[in-house]
């Protein structure tokens, strides 16, 4: 029996959130949800597999774009709802729109208004 | 109006997470949820302001421990579900047991257990 289920607290929909940080640049790449089958898998393939909410069917990351994740660590946090993994980002890309991360709406508070940053 | 509304997609409970990166260190220190008041008020004061799902109020960090966390950039993901807050985090500790990160359990997998890390 793998032990990583056991600290994890899921929420009612039966997922984890996945919060993904490049390992050397500790830049965050994206957020996105696991349920128990996809944290396995991702354990067993070491590369990041996530539930897709919208398609409710596994998602491995990369399949059909290159852009899979290497995983390196995986940690969870103190009440065992968030897990952090660092990865390598094959490519560099981890955002659907081509762009290194999925984080690049900034907002401009004298503006009021949100920018994108790259 | 404040416009930093707009782009965010609210899940069904109204909230929005919020990721939060040590500016300098690029550490993750925790995750947490907003809802709309909460995240207006992060503005208004330049420190973070949750909503506490388990308490259903909002949470201003660090008005009981002195553990503020000061707010420098706010960034949002392609699909609109997840801020990226980057703060600096008064005394170096974001996490109520008293360690500078929530995540602080680390998985090893040839040992198939959770480790506490710091």
């Amino acid at each position: 029996m793998n032990k990583i289920l056991d600290k994890i607290t899921w929420n009612k929909d039966g997922l984890v959130a996945a919060i993904i940080q490049e390992k050397d640049s500790k830049d965050i790449l994206m957020m996105a949800w696991m349920n128990k089958e996809s944290l396995l898998k991702t354990l067993e393939i070491g590369q990041t597999v996530y539930y897709s909410r919208s398609r409710q069917k596994l998602w491995h990351k990369g399949a059909e774009s290159g852009q899979f994740q290497k995983i390196h660590s995986i940690q969870l946090d103190c009440d065992g709802d968030a897990l952090l993994i660092t990865v390598t980002q094959e490519k560099g890309i981890a955002c659907h729109t081509g762009r290194h991360s999925c984080f690049y709406y900034t907002f401009n508070t004298e503006q009021n208004s949100w920018e994108i940053n790259q």
